[in-house]
């Protein structure tokens, strides 16, 4: 990357932009690949450098020396609550509305057969086409399982906030779209759903740990939401489940395991949900992945949200100036909203040949994600990207769409995971 | 422990079956803590050598240097089905009928409503009292969702056979009990439903990896089972789901998320289930788990399963006569049945004391388990248990009893997991 013409945004004012950044120092907690622009953290997170001896730790000392002692020597047991505590304040809930367990589609499932318990008289289960794909898929589940007790809406984003009505038991959202990243207005959803005496259930995949959040000054009833994005617990992390704490006594899972049962080690026959959040947790927590994402949250402890959204918000502004500024040339199409507060911490541009572009991009050394049919993704992870890796990304993609390299067939095979 | 005067079987007895055991080797697989015997390998089993290694590698390299790349490059997309094509010849499946996916739990609810689905004009899902709390509490769960559409009928393991009748779409039992060792009869009660129009569901959690089982063989339809007892995934490793071939188009899973997508990646809107055995994935799959339970079952290879399983009961035979004959002063009594062919890998006695005395035991480097109300359980894991440490749990056990030590209140201290 050679020296800049333009005069601002220039690579050297998004240097002074690093100087600057209250955040910066956070990216030594990380185990980077040299030479690499990581834009995917928001698919799965970049390591943390201090998990990998966390996980050791687990293996080799809590497993290998504590064998079955350390579910009370190390507190195993505890650790789906432990952890769901320190991911309480990065989304605006308390200590004991929080746990993690299970994977984001089995904890939807629980959310919204709870959601529907709490609302005996009413069907309607309410979400917009093209929510991702997981939760569309569970929902269709729930649907199919159930029979005539649910009806599944599908409304567009348009015309959904009308169509929350005294039919409604519950509105499942994602809050930051995974395509395009536009938002959700969390609190006016909420509020007419609650106005409507529906309940809300809000998918926190693409904004925890990206966003500031606060589920409790916006009234939000349920939640849930990833472990491997923003999070940075490793692939495939356990997923967090929130639940109000006045909804906690009457919410009910249909995923009726012993870890949610009142004394699990009684052995007794009959279920007893434990009493508030732990009642969500079903079968025997994994704990490698649990200390692995304890290890991620940990990198947050006492980093200011706020910081963090305006960050990931201006990284994303910076690279939606440089792509049409200096990409101009080339058939892009911004495909997520431009106006800052619509947008959660990605930015999505559509192409023809995007899959080739970003096989090619990918190839050059910068990493974002395809979305099938047409959508380069690009994600703005704050704690560990620099405003210069914006500069720096965009160049390649220039690079890539002024050579046309990217026509290369090589460029167009599809892998397994897109 | 000082020289025996009983004849036979004696200590040197016992070291002389070890040095004729072509199981010995495989000790030298496993990390054990030195001065210690673990006789509850049947509860978390014991770490293999490699497990380290491999889950640092899966850290270091393929998340932290290969990032989201390694879905592909490291094929994690794989895993679940690699993994479960390797359990399968422990269990008598086929590769193509195993699938690594949740927890024992999760998998129990979505075998048993998938059994609901196949048998649309039954009612009656059928199990025993007493079956593991979790497997009893699932049920429950699942027939507090479906309302009229299910009942859940309990009956005595002596009724229970004929119990199964037009009206049952499924029998639900754990293949060896989780207390007494008791194994169910799997070829006659499969029969036996099957004569009736119903499926067999069997929960393998103390059986894989530890007795030569035959699924296909006796017409197994659906099973699963936990990854971290005799299989040494490691704590609360991912579980395994058995789909016969014959089932697999037609079983519907309730918890239909994208890893059991036909084609996940084309981000569809509707579900269209995977063809086989996958769609019973569910979300994204935890690959720090799975990474450890690969290692676990790794250990297994080119192991005869026969072998296995005569070891563990010849262990459970062995431990049986010597605590009866050695710690006959003692108001110990057998919980597990005394015929052989009739056990699991674990033996059970029960004790009015039993919660100290298994304390006292661990405190002085055996550790074994207890389960409420009065039962001491030892797991006998045939891959790294000797005979001679048969022998000499059973005098660290007289020594307890003797000394009445058991009765010092710090072993009566009650942890949150016992």
């Amino acid at each position: 990357v050679g020296a800049v013409s333009k005069p601002d945004p220039s690579r050297d004012a998004l240097i002074a932009r690093d100087a600057l950044d209250p955040l910066a120092p956070l990216r030594e907690s990380f185990d980077l690949p040299p030479g690499l622009i990581y834009l995917d953290g928001n698919s799965l997170g970049a390591l943390p450098k201090r998990t990998a001896a966390r996980v050791g730790e687990v293996v080799d000392i809590e497993w290998g020396a504590g064998l079955v002692r350390s579910w009370n020597t190390h507190d195993w047991i505890g650790a789906p609550g432990r952890v769901g505590a320190k991911i309480a304040p990065l989304i605006g809930a308390a200590a004991h509305e929080v746990v993690v367990a299970d994977s984001t589609s089995v904890n939807l499932f629980k959310l919204v057969c709870g959601a529907l318990g709490l609302r005996p008289d009413r069907r309607v289960i309410l979400t917009e086409p093209g929510n991702f794909p997981t939760d569309l898929y569970v929902l269709q589940g729930i649907a199919n399982l159930l029979g005539n007790r649910v009806e599944l809406r599908l409304r567009p984003r348009a015309e959904l906030a009308d169509a929350i009505d005294e039919e409604t038991a519950a509105v499942i959202l994602t809050h930051v779209h995974y395509k395009t990243a536009e938002r959700w207005p969390m609190d006016e959803i909420t509020a007419r759903a609650h106005r409507r005496g529906a309940l809300a259930v809000w998918d926190l995949s693409h904004t925890a740990g990206a966003l500031a959040l606060d589920l409790n000054a916006v009234g939000a009833d349920l939640a849930l939401g990833c472990g491997y994005k923003y999070l940075n617990g490793g692939p495939g992390a356990p997923s967090f489940v929130f639940v109000a704490e006045r909804w906690q006594e009457a919410l009910a899972s249909p995923l009726a395991g012993w870890m949610g049962h009142a004394a699990p080690f009684d052995f007794v026959d009959d279920y007893r949900p434990a009493p508030g959040v732990r009642r969500q947790l079903c079968g025997t927590p994994g704990i490698l992945g649990l200390a692995a994402l304890e290890a991620g949250i940990d990198v947050f402890a006492g980093v200011d949200m706020g910081e963090v959204e305006a960050k990931g918000l201006a990284l994303g502004d910076a690279f939606i100036d440089l792509v049409e500024t200096r990409c101009d040339f080339a058939n892009l199409t911004l495909e997520s909203p431009r106006e800052t507060a619509r947008r959660g911490s990605h930015v999505s541009f559509r192409h023809p040949d995007g899959y080739a572009i970003m096989q090619a991009l990918i190839d050059r050394g910068v990493i974002g994600d395809f979305r099938a049919p047409d959508i380069l993704r690009f994600g703005f992870t704050p704690l560990y990207l620099r405003f210069v890796d914006v500069w720096d990304a965009v160049e390649t993609l220039r690079g890539v769409l002024a050579s046309g390299e990217y026509r290369d067939p090589r460029f167009n095979r599809r892998a397994a995971v897109t």
